[in-house]
């Protein structure tokens, strides 16, 4: 036999894969591999290591649920989301960000200045803007897919058990001729990933926190366009600067500014709010 | 803020984690997020392909359990495992392999001569050697602890419910005073590896066979020497050119000989073998 060692095993186990020359997979696992295996090279990694991480991948495993998935949120507070979020984003186009775990695709339809507050306390904020594609014409139709937690910090999805709508901070609303959006609810505050598992091990032994900066959350869609899955923050809030998964890019940070007494607006809204944020989300065609 | 993108973004990631500055956590840590980011960028991984990963993971998780670790699967068919085992070998040592899955470290002691095979059919075989130091002293007293599977490639551990005992197949033996083992056994035949899971799937997609090499496991312990994990192959066997896990290496090829009739051995065997291995294990001193 061909005698291995640490150097040739690398070609080995690449070889013993019989995927199609020139396949995607082929690809990404040959230079998963490789990675694989220069890391180990270069870090002299010892058994004992090597065990810890294989355990912390099991009990990564043991502690999932299909609500609850431990590799995203290892991917997230590891910059991994937000490094595939950002090569995936379009030239033009709005920059990406997380998609996090608390995305329905069954969200209600709601209407142009509905209130998605559902008479929840906190400061009630407009948040309006228009969908345009990179050549800046506006796009009527385009569905605008949001979800936010609350002024306490969280998803009604994670208070069920308390009598909370899962559907409620979310909505799909269509944007009007103009390519506009427009819709009052309350101000998000800030959140932590959950941190009583392993990447909660993780991030405590770094000595790191498990916060995330208030944000809303968007999915946009519009025919023809290749839709971006992103998030909005504000100026000068609690973790801009450190958001525990790197979910923040400077192009997404808006500011809140307040709604001056008679102010008044070119649309009708069906609550009046206390403040206001503008964003204009941009497209970059499919393909 | 500072603005961070896909090339900035790794750096901001490895500042994140506030670990004591030289410290191996550190360096294991950083190097790590710099192959994950790096690989990302350079195979331009979608969303598509990374939820692909971390679903895998996931699935890796759900199917694992205390006695079916997938995550050693998982290493052991990406060659990870034989390579840990390899930059882990001392010079002049007997190189090491993999563990696998079925130690159990409460195996019965066994005398020298014993039979190990407890009246399994088979091809019976006589192992022996001697363990000594990189300087060919002979190592009386160490340990020699041996598990295999059987002349269908089963372990007793895996038959439970069909009333085999765990225990057998396996056991310490101590050298004596010239350092010298010798034990019988059943030659063990090749089996495959679990292949109904997530690595199973890998496997099939990569148009790859689930077959080990017939082996015999050992760690090897003495007194004021760094043990040893390895495990023993048998020349012109089959996969012993293409072991699923890597396992293989040329040094830990022994060859088969007939045992011819009449010939005698200078130490007391339970019952006479058909066959005979030698092999003489090398311990690296602790430290």
């Amino acid at each position: 036999m061909k005698d291995i060692n640490q150097f040739t095993l690398t070609d080995a186990v690449k070889e013993s894969f019989n995927t199609e020359e020139g396949s995607r997979f082929r690809f990404l696992l040959e230079t998963f591999i490789e990675h694989l295996h220069d890391y180990t090279r270069e870090v002299n990694l010892t058994h004992d290591e090597w065990m810890t991480i294989l355990n912390f991948l099991y009990d990564c495993g043991k502690i999932s649920t299909p609500e609850r998935h431990e590799f995203i949120l290892l991917s997230d507070v590891l910059g991994w989301s937000a490094l595939v979020d950002m090569i995936n984003t379009r030239g033009g186009a709005t920059e990406g960000s997380n998609l996090g775990p608390f995305y329905l695709d069954d969200a209600p339809e709601k209407a142009l200045g509905a209130d998605l507050a559902e008479g929840r306390e906190g400061v009630s904020v407009l948040v309006h803007g228009i969908v345009r594609d990179s050549l800046s014409n506006p796009l009527p139709g385009a569905i605008v897919d949001t979800w936010q937690a609350d002024s306490t910090g969280t998803y009604p999805i994670q208070e069920q058990e308390r009598g909370q709508d899962k559907y409620d901070l979310r909505g799909k609303l269509t944007t009007d001729e103009q390519g506009r959006y427009y819709y009052t609810t309350v101000l998000p505050k800030p959140y932590t990933v959950p941190y009583d598992g392993p990447v909660g091990d993780l991030l405590r032994a770094g000595d790191r926190h498990a916060w995330r900066a208030a944000h809303l959350h968007f999915i946009i869609r519009a025919a023809g366009m290749r839709s971006i899955t992103t998030e909005l923050f504000f100026e000068n809030t609690e973790y801009i600067d450190n958001d525990a998964v790197f979910g923040v890019r400077r192009s997404l940070i808006t500011r809140l500014a307040p709604v001056k007494k008679g102010e008044e607006f070119d649309f009708t809204l069906e609550r009046r709010p206390d403040a206001k944020v503008h964003f204009d989300f941009v497209l970059a065609p499919e393909g």
